[in-house]
């Protein structure tokens, strides 16, 4: 019974009996850093004493002085059998980190795992503000906090109204392929957002972007708006980009500036008929348009257009997420960008 | 010119040119999970209506109903050749994060990469409220956040006074092995910390390892109360504890149901002499006394002792981390934990 036990525990904490399967990951080196951020200056603040561990000794913390704030933690994995000709760099949405690439919520292996075996040097990042990038005190206005139940009909898991907080009595769109089962899982994940800090997030990325790319960008939810704004300001380092549900487009003033980037935009499954969704997606749409007639090259795919359904707003940890990453792969194959 | 930056900016970018040297590292496995935490209750919070995007559509926010809080992140590396009898568990110390142990500030390679390469099955986690882990504002009192200046002194880098806003006039301690020039990006990985959390810290811990051990724990700093609080309650599972330098000891009055898991601490240099250290060293010191007057199995090294010299309170960062982490792995290989 004993071993039964630690045979399963084995088998949940690290998927094992699913990767003894599976052909080992070789990297060539892999590693983490900090890019961006300022120091900024504090003064007339008294000096703290202050005890750090109960029962330890006394510090004395001088508040005043120059503070790091607004830096961007980014982990990087380079595969052994290079097939991206450029590194891929995966951005996630808001209110959350880069946990959204790795392994899925249900157990089953992410997005991260997937473009590595696939040979792209890839790099996850935790958005400024979040995460391993930190926060201080500076930001402006009061961060947001998500209530358990507000994502499972926000990100389309079910329609409005299918949210109980008895598990038992919550419904999904059909064929949701959402783990619904592993949706507490999914909520560990969450993380504060604020709602002010958009230009400090997108220096940090363009600090990024100048440190490795030129590249690909992937982007998702929240960060499709910092997609665009990072490719508007550097067109020539962003080689295409892949936006996963973006909630929003680009500059339509800007659109001639970033023509020669192609762009792939992928929404999943009941976005069309969702009474803020369809909103979204026809605001991302409308953008697309007039990007194409500005000479642009924009792929739009709506999942279920192409046979692939079910998918909520998270599409890198529905069931299916290995057939839409298929899809990603195969377009940036199609664009010339890996073997 | 162009192909110059870019060569150059790659090895900056990802140590590629040290890594080139070195073997690939092979992995059965890779990911991520949270672990602990709980659902808690709000209730009489008025509705909000929050744009999450500039430009982007409103969405009505119902702050009332259930939070999930307290959990902790969890990233695992599995070596396709396990020599580690046990998983590793490597826990960071106050104001930082897992990153502790990734790649130095100086763009070194970090413990991480180093227990994985000698084929220990290598769980790197964020406490809770720290990092991926997350937080809320459910968290008792105000975090602390630390100046650029403060942990020169306090983390042994230059003595009592030899912090200068200005880099050329900061001193050091007589060979430090910190990597003076790194400062800068050392201190971009730092995050908030509260004051009152150490209970749910814990909770999150034992959870984690009721999860995956029998185990090592690897603690630092901080994490030193942590790793004896968590010996303390599973004793039975936590198979040998490395300290490098713990900022206290464990309890004095349950140091007999320890006293089977053996225990490595570690010291740096300059902690005899340091005003605050000397007492925290010490304190420690006194702890292992007891411990082995009960039977305990404790070795103490003092790294100058042993020949290895200059070392900050971030030892696994200093220019010589590679000397440190031999010494441990040779430890744990005659305590019979590895190959």
């Amino acid at each position: 019974m004993r071993r039964l036990t630690i045979a399963l525990s084995l088998s949940l904490v690290a998927g094992s009996a699913a990767a003894q399967t599976k052909e080992a990951i070789q990297l060539r080196d892999m590693g983490s850093f900090h890019v961006g951020g300022r120091l900024i200056e504090i003064t007339g603040q008294p000096i703290k004493e202050v005890v750090f561990t109960p029962g330890g000794v006394p510090a004395k913390m001088d508040p005043n002085g120059r503070y790091q704030v607004e830096q961007m933690y980014v982990q990087y994995f380079l595969p052994q059998n290079r097939r991206g000709k450029l590194p891929l760099l995966m951005w996630h949405g808001g209110g959350l980190t880069g946990v959204t690439y790795e392994t899925k919520p249900d157990g089953g292996e992410g997005w991260l795992s997937y473009f590595i075996r696939k040979g792209w040097d890839t790099y996850i990042s935790d958005a400024m503000e979040r995460g391993r990038s930190g926060w201080t005190n500076t930001l402006k206005g009061d961060p947001v906090f998500l209530p358990f139940g507000d994502p499972w009909e926000r990100f389309r898991v079910g329609p409005p109204g299918s949210w109980n907080d008895d598990a038992a009595k919550r419904t999904t769109y059909p064929g949701t392929q959402f783990p619904t089962e592993a949706y507490g899982q999914f909520m560990k994940q969450g993380v504060p957002r604020w709602l002010t800090t958009d230009d400090q997030i997108v220096a940090a990325y363009i600090e990024f972007v100048d440190k490795v790319c030129p590249c690909v960008v992937m982007v998702h939810s929240q960060s499709g708006s910092f997609g665009y704004r990072v490719l508007e300001a550097r067109p020539d380092k962003v080689k295409a980009l892949v936006a996963v549900e973006p909630t929003l487009g680009g500059d339509r003033n800007k659109v001639a500036s970033i023509k020669s980037t192609p762009i792939l935009v992928v929404y999943g499954d009941n976005a069309k008929d969702h009474p803020r969704w369809s909103k979204i997606r026809q605001g991302g749409v409308d953008y697309t348009e007039v990007l194409k007639a500005a000479g642009g090259s924009v792929d739009v795919v709506d999942l279920p257009d192409v046979g692939i359904k079910g998918n909520s707003h998270m599409v890198m940890m529905d069931k299916n997420s290995g057939e839409v990453a298929d899809l990603i792969q195969k377009w940036l194959v199609g664009k010339g960008l890996a073997d």
